[in-house]
């Protein structure tokens, strides 16, 4: 299978969370291409990445950026692929500012904007949109959704067993 | 062609909002139905419908609400399809309850939040989902965001042309 | 004496702030039970969870969740009893996400809201409510709060016979 | 039937918000009283008005206040009555100031706050909790719920089959 | 001389904020009194203090408080002394929620706002105000503010001799 | 009597709002000066200005600014007297932005801070600090206490009398 | 003389704010250039036009924008000439989300960012810029400033001279 | 080479962050002056510093604080220079107090606001402004913003030859 997917952050002090995205594509089994871009440090070679996308056969693009972040909607100026855009978590302003500046893109040019430090919705949401065209992906996708719910409910089950007391502290 | 988009709004304050997606989707000849729904007044007919989208035809639904904006997000925990959520306006506080209530999914159930007021680009993001498998829509995506360039083109030539103190009078 | 609250929330990592709704409980000497449960992981589930708990006997349902809060609002769309909401701090916004996405409600479905992390005064607030048809409740509410100002009145006391810095030395 | 709500707000500019409340309540056939009372302009009135309503065999109060907000929390302070605190919309701050210093309360002196400018969720809430006890109360408040889903409906129904360009005019 | 300010606080964990006032009153010779009190838990206590004060001697009165911050506002509106509130920082919400609390007040009933957890400020106002018929505090706080002036300049100095690199070593 | 207020403004936009403060302290029979004066476009103008307000006999200083506002600050940082500060609203942020740049002073140049708008509490303040020493204009501040007091009572009685509906006809 | 300032624009919609910076140019007796151009809508133009911008002689590049504001910081990613940013105001948010868009640009590509709709503010500061070494626009500046200075005395002088009434009757 | 800018701060708390200004300018040869001085604390001392800039041949003057941050607005207030102002972190607030009242300056004044903490940009900008009518400054500058891109670079072929899980556990 080709690459279906490609993400790209602005820097490698957004790995540790984009990484969450890299994770959830493995589990889902979608190949993807990863790589550090910066819309500002180097745009030549970012417009040409992004322009490049679909010719490489890639179907969606994730982008993580923090502060003014202009990466992700930069990137659905110059591609038609559908973009998904994670606001990275800022130290002053907790990430407002991205989200901001990610979410609120003008008319003709929308950026599929997830929480704030939501790379693995963002691989979800590149999956969902993926399955459409993919009856197996779909398949791993109803069974990793299965599978959440079933966390949830043994967590229930255990709460009522042992009591919220003795929950606390095998946290 | 059958429907592929569904457009859902919790009340018909949204509509003059909403109706912007259903637009959009006209100049691209995307199929699509519209109706109001609400997650918390009408909450089986809610879930019916969104349960059964995947089978009449759909593949991404556009959900619009505000305040406490739970549409989207529901509409995403009961569906394998790409949920796209725009953020209403509100009175008090702008909107950014709508945002919030949209955007911060917890991991697993993805909403792609659109701009405060974003119906259009909704469209435009579902259109770009759409149009992954079906060239024509990519043709016409290709020819709305040619158009769209060719209007800035076209008044930066007539604010060339006239100043900038006769322009404003024209407006 | 039958169970009167159910406490939920969303996730576990939620426990920590909730289990001082269950605390408050146990102290007023109300019965409550405490589960798990996601209205976008386990919706199924949720929805019975809520619709069947008047016919328990419950009289008031408590739920946390933090970012995009949907619980609280979704239980008061499915039940007529009254729901409190918790809102959960979340690392990012602090928890008004939370707060806006259980507060904003639209015109009929009301979630009575209390302060972000604020689960014990969920409690109380329940207590409240039970103890307008229960004369012993009052009482024991009475002695809660003649309580919580007695031990007001005991730091004033001991701030003014130790004094500042040998109080905070003592902290 | 006696007089089972207080409504009570700060100023008379809150009366157009918080007659919404009263309406609520004339609709369900729930007995109320409203009255304009200041924490702040008539400390004395509102003290004993507050400590005295539970002996009138007011069940549940209810508050509407703007800004500094401090009507809601110090009833709550002073009775063992559940109190249900409205945040008005302010000009500045668009009711951001009121709803934290309505919601934040510190332990023990919980207020059920409702969204800014919810006045008839107020009243809603207060049946809810009325309607525990009150079979009758509880089958109004079940119709009044039907017919807010019936007017979801029809609104759907009148969408789909004018369309939502005769329904904007029609607005 | 008799005790001048009356500096209260609504819980014991707004002391380690709250002494910074009784610390600068200290330095500039000013008699007061501080005591734990709270607006919502001791509501009798609370009122008899503030309605006593003036009678007492006192010119001022400091009151801390986080959240939904009541005791300065209600303080303001039991006495015609002048009160400087101090919003408390927040965990959740940083103390916007305190400061909105208590800078938002209206009209009639004003409190003399400083920076959130700005206790020390609190204190200096209030011997500004004292000193207005006080020569020898205004001597006092004139020393004070030479002094903080001389502070910053001996920094410039040190600054310009050893420069940042080794200025940053010594912090 | 001297003038005993020294009342100031950045901007002739603020007057509409800063006569307020003129209109009470007539009210309140203090005498008072008003000036047009800014820390930014007349700098050497108001330094002066603020360092000859006590000799001119002036106890008070009250300045209104918005945005960016530096003129409440930078007074209190000139003088000893003590200086009230009116955040004055803006159009994009609502007044957040003066709240913040006045409010949140430094150790050591506190500014008395009201609410957004509060120029005639600004006022209110200032005469509690001059009623310190000013019997007679204490009995003029519990007048117009009591007043407000009874204006409320007034409306609690008509709307008691005539109703909702009629009282907000009326309005 | 040639030009020497550039602005643009990403819509003409901002063109009733970004003539401000127009008109004091003209002031001021700069030359400028002013052009709608999108970052977004027009790529290609857009970077074109900011790379070519020193060669035409440009020495500062005033680009306003709203929303997920790109202009200003592509701008200054693709140029080394000193780029002003405005932001410009947005319905729902006032001009925050353009603000911090703009603002927190990531190390090594600064914007000058200025206030809210502070257009001629954007102009001012390149004036400064270019009346290092411009020593006939520095005096114009001077000139500039001091007639600032003068308005805000004759308002005074007004002011004084009829009164707040009278002068509220004027504006 | 003489000093060409002038960095100043309100308090050596901020050193740590504006030395980061002073590190830049090292790396480009910038000759500068950096000093802590208050507009608040050290008002003459301040306004003499600022006065005398031009006079000293500093062409750009950097002015960091925090807070209700009047520095930066105040120097841009008393000379022609441009200046540059870098809000600084706040605790309670994150700097948003501290950006606001910066940014937020009114028409004739305008501050060069850069992002909360953005001291280095601050250098980078007023590098990019001497650098007009330096060339060889404009050589480092380009040199500057060439090895960010090949840092970045550097980055993303490191992580595309140790995959993300490699390059995680060397960071």
């Amino acid at each position: 299978m080709s690459v279906k997917v490609g993400i790209m952050m602005g820097s490698d002090s957004d790995l540790s969370v984009m990484s969450g995205a890299a994770k959830v594509l493995e589990e889902l089994g979608v190949e993807y291409e990863m790589t550090i871009l910066s819309a500002h440090r180097t745009p030549d070679k970012f417009i040409a990445y992004v322009r490049g996308a679909a010719g490489r056969g890639i179907d969606v693009l994730i982008a993580g950026a923090g502060g003014a972040a202009h990466l992700p909607g930069m990137a659905a100026a110059l591609t038609q692929l559908p973009v998904v855009g994670v606001p990275i978590e800022t130290k002053a302003l907790g990430g407002v500012d991205s989200l901001y500046s990610i979410v609120q893109m003008p008319t003709g040019i929308p950026v599929a904007t997830v929480a704030i430090g939501g790379a693995k919705n963002a691989a979800i949401l590149a999956a969902k949109i993926l399955a459409l065209h993919d009856e197996a992906l779909a398949g791993l996708l109803q069974a990793y959704t299965d599978n959440m719910g079933q966390q949830v409910n043994d967590k229930a089950d255990k709460l009522e067993k042992i009591g919220y007391a003795q929950y606390l502290k095998e946290m």
